[in-house]
C-alpha cells in the first residue's frame, strides 16, 4: 500500500519575476522530495502561464485593455522591488546566467516535468478576460473551491 | 458530538484592494465550507476596516498624518499592480461590475454574516493611532498572541 | 520525556521594513510560547541580516552592482507602502519610539536571544555575491532543502 504523500499548495497571486521564481523553486523542491505539489495562479500571478505570443481570442474593451496592458508570459515579467524601468530584470536575468541558475520558463518547464499540478483560477479568467487559448500547455482550470480542497490537506500553504 | 471544525487562518497584512478582495474570497469560501474562519488586520491591512466617513478622534500629530494619507476603508483602497494613479481601482471595479463580482464591501459584508472573526491587531491601532470608533462594526480586538493561538490550530495559514 | 514543540516556519522574502517587522513580531511571539521558530531570509529579504557597515569582499562587477543598490541592514529598509522617499520609514520610527515598540534591529536581537534560527538563503547570497561575513552574527546558511524539511514538520508557515 502507498504511504500517502506529503502535500504542498501555492497560491500565486503576485506577477513578479522574483516572487514567480520563489513560487517554482519551492514547488520544484517539494516535487523533487516527493510531495504532491499544487500551484493556484490567481490575479496578476495569472500573466506566468500567458503564452508569448499573442493568441487572437474575441473580448470586450476592459479585457483587451488588461490584456494588453498586463506582462505576457513568464519572460516579461518585472521585479517586485528595482524594477528601474525593466533594468532590475536585466540584471537579476544576466547574474542568473552567469551562476548557471534555471529562468522563469526552465522552472515552469520542470515543473510540469516533475507533475506539479499548475491550476489558473477561472474567476481571475473571467474577471481579466485570459481565456485557456491563452496560456500555456499543461495547465489545469479550478476555483477557490479546488483550492481549499487541496489546501486542508496541505502541510505547507504559501500565500506569494 | 459535533465533529471539530477545520480552521482556516488569515493575515491580512495588505492595504491594497487586489490583495483584500483575494484574501476575503478564500475566507469566504472556507466559511462556505463550514470551516471556522478568522482574519487579521494588521499594519495597512487595517484600513480594509476604516469607516468611510471621518470619526472624530482625538489624535496626536503623527497619528493624524497617517489617518490623513491613508486610505479611509474598503472603497478607497488601491491596487498593488497598475494601480496608475487610481484608474486602474476605477477598471477593475468596471470589470467586477459587469461580470457580477461582489465587490470588497460586499465580500466584507457576507464575511460577517458567514461568522469569519474579523480581528484588527491592537499592535497596528496603537502605533497608527486608530481606535475602535474609526472601524466598522463587529470586529474584535486582538494581538499576536490570539493569531498564534488560532493559527496553531489552523489547517490553512495565510499571509496575504 | 519532553513533549514536542509546535514548530513554526516563516520565509522573509520581503526586504520592506513593515513586512520584517511583521515577520519578526510574529516569530518572537511564537518563541514566547516555547516554540521552535525558523525564519528563512532570502531574496530581497536577506537585506534585514546585513551587516551596516561595508565589509570589503572580493566581487564581480553586477554582484557590487546589487551590494551597492540594495539597502545595508535592518536600519536601511524601506517601507511597502508611503516609502514617500524615506519619510514614511522616518514616520514609522518616531511614532514607533514614542510608543516603545522595539525597532527592527532590537527584534533581531531578541529573536537571536528567544533561539528563534535565522538562516540565509544561500542560493539567493550565490545570486547577490552575498557573503557570510557581510550577513550579521548568528546567521546560519540553508537551501531549499532546509526549508522544506523545517515547514513540513511546522504547523505555521507563512511567506511574508
Amino acid at each position: 500500500m502507498a504511504e500517502k504523500k506529503d502535500k504542498t499548495t501555492i497560491i500565486l497571486f503576485s506577477g513578479d519575476l522574483d516572487k514567480a521564481m520563489a513560487a517554482f523553486i519551492i514547488a520544484n523542491g517539494a516535487a523533487a522530495y516527493d510531495q504532491e505539489v499544487t500551484m493556484f495562479f490567481t490575479f496578476w500571478g495569472l500573466n506566468a502561464l500567458r503564452k508569448e505570443e499573442h493568441v487572437p481570442v474575441q473580448k470586450g474593451f476592459l479585457e483587451k485593455m488588461f490584456g494588453w496592458m498586463m506582462p505576457r508570459g513568464a519572460n516579461k515579467l518585472g521585479l517586485s522591488k528595482m524594477n528601474m524601468a525593466g533594468l532590475g530584470p536585466k540584471m537579476i536575468k544576466n547574474v542568473m546566467k552567469k551562476h548557471n541558475a534555471l529562468t522563469l520558463p526552465q522552472l515552469i518547464e520542470m515543473a510540469k516535468e516533475q507533475g506539479v499540478k499548475l491550476v489558473a483560477c477561472t474567476m481571475t479568467m473571467d474577471l481579466l478576460g485570459i481565456t485557456k487559448e491563452e496560456l500555456i500547455d499543461g495547465v489545469e482550470l479550478g476555483g477557490v473551491a479546488a483550492y481549499l480542497g487541496d489546501a486542508t490537506e496541505g502541510k505547507v500553504n504559501l500565500f506569494i
